[in-house]
């Protein structure tokens, strides 16, 4: 797609695997265009044949640094996909060049680090947004409006969501996921940061009060959490069970229950299928079935909404949007609170002032 | 149905509404009938209108005490559809007289009571058996196929099972459930029971080693349990979630999580439908709905079951069989040990000796 006038030019860090993925999502934007990739592992030729099998703009730059695709006046924002442990440094100097950020989960390795982004895109007007796919997908606005009727689902009393995936041996042996220089958070900061937003979000954003890792977390020998679960505890006796996992069946579960209505999702993370997904509802004797058609695949949904925020900053003025930082500001907290817990015997974490 | 040579002849201690479900089981069973019920609270007339509103034989003999029911030759086997803390003295009395025993759930206040009645069981050649019916749905057996299929499942990873409805005001002030003296488990003791009963089977009915309560249970004023969750723990960090509640929306879910499958139930403890049950399986990519079909309404399915063990001993001479003896007493010592972790201010129970 020609860079129109209106198209928020993004440059993406890196062209590893996951890069395929948004970059599909940010051709199908119809208000975003990649402009530059800098590729630090690979050589000109290659960045150049994975740009065209890509399906990028043949103007596209590429960079042989991070510092020069943040330098590049052609780039409005930039994507991240990048080990966490990176994140603070490039997202901090972006923000710095005035590049809006869209960085993958988990944001940082701790909160300390996603509030050094934060602070830095606050200081200098960026745009910040964590790459978390399925919050975008308008099947998920459609839950939210069920999870906060009071007529169909009334009061939530609990929720459980897991997120699990049976990684095979060379993903237990090299991913970024697993070691502690690169994605130090393991399963916690990455399926597990799905299921907490999760639980997040059937509790209208609202903090617990406390989170309790639960007996039973499976660590590699590098201490990196490859299966754990937690409890998470609001007021008035309202709960949230996790469990997320990278060594058992693919598995993307949301059961939310309220005093009056249930909530069931069975692919929240990823939907089975690409442009149509389902929930289903139960209020009394009434269960339902919930289609969501979308014109976008999810992933374009989450791009087209980051350059639309971009966009009211670049050409309107606007100041940056701050629902998304909230809410992944939430997340990190509770990601680090588990991590907490299990490191302290799964004593209960107490979040009052974080 | 008229009194067949081959039927086991079952007498009802008492006339509560629980007995119209179990009597319409009995009288669908083509291998037992009812021959007397027990009446202390109504008159005989009521008792008769009764009985031939639920369809029993003209011939079904009123008793106007347990005592007498339990002397009652043409009684084979009692069905104790009384409140939970007169099991104990009823179930023992009974096996005293001969006569086998089907006992709701909770079978005792606790697992010394519950030993108690299966002593008098054993002592007497007595069958022994809980009122859980969904085990007893065919359904169920088909569930634990899939469940210890090495190719399809693999190996338990989690899994998680909730029972809640949401009780009325009447039901959380007067119901034998809420009440102490009565059924002093709570939502424990009743919609507890299966969710724990559903654990064991999703891991081959082996005892977990350790047993936690949750943060958040609900108790009322006279301390029963109206809600609480609960955290098991086996060998190998296998782990299971149950949360059980009379304050929460009707739903019954069994979310299984193995190494190569994931197994989904919606309606576990009562099927939408009657006659046909559905659950769904996931291997790898493919996903399954899986129906099937049932002759018999699962409490049916219970009584023909009884009835048989029952009739294997009477006409045949077998010994009394300790499957359901020894499912239902893991039941019992779980349901035990999360409330006594709930009082021990949520401290693991070891469940090792016990």
């Amino acid at each position: 797609m020609a860079t129109g006038d209106n198209q928020i030019r993004i440059g993406l860090l890196s062209s590893s695997n996951i890069v395929r993925k948004v970059s599909r999502a940010i051709n199908l934007a119809p208000n975003a265009t990649i402009t530059a990739i800098a590729s630090i592992s690979i050589s000109i030729e290659e960045a150049r044949s994975f740009a065209k099998s890509n399906g990028f703009s043949p103007t596209a730059k590429i960079h042989c640094s991070y510092e020069s695709l943040l330098e590049d006046p052609e780039v409005d924002a930039v994507y991240f996909p990048i080990p966490a442990s990176l994140h603070v440094e490039w997202a901090v100097r972006a923000a710095g060049k005035g590049k809006h950020v869209l960085i993958d989960k988990p944001v940082g390795l701790n909160v300390s680090e996603f509030d050094q982004i934060v602070e830095a895109c606050e200081a200098n007007g960026i745009q910040f947004m964590d790459g978390t796919q399925w919050m975008h997908n308008p099947r998920t606005a459609k839950i939210q409006e069920f999870l906060t009727d009071p007529v169909r689902f009334g009061q939530l009393k609990t929720v459980h969501s897991c997120f699990s995936f049976a990684a095979n041996e060379n993903f237990l042996k090299n991913d970024i996921r697993v070691k502690p220089g690169l994605d130090g958070l393991g399963a916690l900061g990455d399926a597990g940061w799905y299921t907490i937003q999760s639980t997040l979000l059937a509790n209208n954003f609202k903090l617990p009060k406390t989170v309790t890792a639960l007996p039973g977390p499976v660590l590699n020998d590098a201490g990196i959490v490859l299966s754990c679960g937690a409890l998470l505890e609001w007021e008035k006796e309202i709960t949230a069970t996790i469990y997320c996992s990278f060594l058992a069946n693919l598995t993307m579960e949301i059961t939310a229950i309220g005093t009056k209505g249930t909530l069931r999702v069975h692919d929240f993370v990823i939907p089975f299928q690409e442009t149509e997904a389902s929930f289903s509802t139960s209020s009394k004797d009434c269960f339902s079935e919930h289609k969501v058609v979308t014109e976008f695949i999810q992933e374009a949904c989450m791009v087209i909404e980051f350059a639309r925020l971009v966009g009211e900053i670049k050409n309107r003025g606007a100041k940056p949007d701050g629902f998304w930082v909230s809410i992944s500001r939430k997340t990190q907290l509770l990601v680090d609170a588990v991590k907490e817990s299990i490191d302290n015997n799964l004593e209960p974490v107490f979040l009052s002032g974080r």
